[in-house]
């Protein structure tokens, strides 16, 4: 089926207390392309500067990620530096500069705006809103945000979500939207916005999803080795909107193998800095550490 | 079998989003004993003072509770006082006032000392320690402890730990007793003190267990009406080790089946103020919702 993903590229420089590593490939689309590859073809819809290294373009084209609409613009790449200590639950965002993004607007080649799957990572709404009014024929749209367009492009925010199929927060994200603090009611009224499908994210803690058809609770799987989370949320969403499109259907049934194989993806991903893990997995990696977890898990 | 439990019989006066309450019956053996009950026979160990009310001591024989060693003594009955807001995750203690409970030390009887069922709840680790050397005949010890004993009697803890089998910590307890962020680091170190069973407790994220024979992940019941999380702790550890208590055994299916009870159990007491909800509970009502959750969380 293949899905379309809109978000950054960008260059993360990051600290945690296992190193720092400077200008690494990261960005939402780069970490959802590497998991959601796994299971379909990816076309990566995104903007870079002048300043982005030719290698990484190398590497996303040998991932097999489609980037006829990687726009490269006069101007410096979106960079991203931040920091993480304690549990490393939360980053610490250092400095953001925008770059190429600030004026962004997504072009798609006529085959893309028939896409059926959709995914919106995180990236300004304006953006989102902008890529959504190309497509054509899409039948499954995710989305993505953060904490940042929340509070400074609400409305713009909710006029995407009325017409998403899927959001995916985190549960800071599903509070400071909703002002509710319990999760289920907050999953509540972000249904109310649009949305059929909301699922929340709870980093070490797992994922809640609630639809009409079913309410899925799954812990997160238990690794010790947690290196860097950057990207952990875009990387779960890759692999859970990759096979909810490989699949072709959203049921009862697909939705809990989506999170499922979004959670075994997004225990790669913290296991190593940026893209290290991730872009090492084969399809038998995810479906090894699976049958581990479900024994975990089963009741 | 029966299971003899150790803890407090308190005074609480709580204050969340949804009320004020003064002077409820409360402590950890109080919410241990309420979902212990609906599995196998309870005695209860712990002291009250001259102040506690006949209507209380009414309650608990009510409900089954062998008091035989509830001893009553002059002073003021143990009593806490706290206040939640925001996720409710968090008390924050406003008042403590031990009471009688400086100087207790457990007397048991002849026929107590053989029960083969023990839980030493959360209490000051020299009195646990205490009660463990009177034991004759025990094969299944779980005990809880909290930071405020993590912190001042680490070392009769520790001592402690080493003649216990199950240690049921919340997450913070695990990180701060072993110097641990990462839970599973954590749960292996503790299981390097003493208890073969490491359950950690992660308020509204369930629960995460490891053991020789297993790992065990479980979220927690996703209820939307968290009134009083006071006490859940305790109430998901009655649940838990009365079942184990009335299995006789300690394997990998009845540790899955004792989390369930226990995770269920606590969802009920966090809907009500005190013993409000655990109070009125019948087995029944456990296992009908117990149905419900098995659907949100069978992948």
């Amino acid at each position: 089926m293949g899905i379309l993903v809109l978000g950054t590229v960008a260059l993360d420089t990051v600290q945690t207390p296992f190193g720092k590593r400077d200008a690494l490939l990261g960005g939402s689309a780069s970490h959802f392309s590497m998991s959601a590859r796994l299971f379909t073809d990816v076309s990566l819809v995104a903007v870079i500067g002048k300043d982005f290294p030719d290698k990484h373009i190398a590497f996303l084209k040998n991932k097999g990620i489609d980037l006829t609409s990687l726009a490269k613009e006069s101007g410096d790449t979106f960079r991203w530096q931040g920091e993480y200590s304690g549990d490393l639950n939360t980053a610490k965002t250092l400095d953001t500069h925008l770059g190429v993004l600030a004026t962004f607007r997504p072009q798609l080649t006529a085959a893309q705006r028939r896409f059926k799957n959709v995914f919106l990572a995180n990236v300004d709404p304006d953006i989102q809103n902008y890529l959504l009014a190309s497509m054509r024929n899409s039948t499954i749209v995710g989305l993505d945000s953060m904490n940042f367009w929340i509070h400074t492009k609400r409305k713009s925010l909710l006029r995407a979500l009325k017409k998403v199929d899927i959001f995916v927060a985190n549960d800071q994200e599903a509070r400071d939207l909703t002002g509710q603090t319990n999760l289920i009611k907050a999953a509540k009224s972000l249904r109310s916005y649009g949305p059929r499908i909301v699922l929340i994210k709870k980093g070490e803690h797992g994922v809640f999803l609630q639809a009409d058809s079913c309410t899925l609770l799954l812990p997160a799987y238990p690794t010790d080795t947690v290196v860097d989370p950057t990207g952990a949320g875009d990387t779960f969403a890759g692999g859970f909107m990759g096979y909810l499109a490989r699949a072709g259907k959203v049921n009862a049934a697909t939705l809990k193998k989506a999170i499922c194989y979004g959670t075994i993806a997004a225990s790669f991903n913290v296991e190593g800095f940026g893209l290290e893990k991730t872009s090492a997995l084969a399809r038998n990696d995810l479906e090894k550490r699976l049958r581990v977890f479900k024994r975990h898990i089963s009741i």
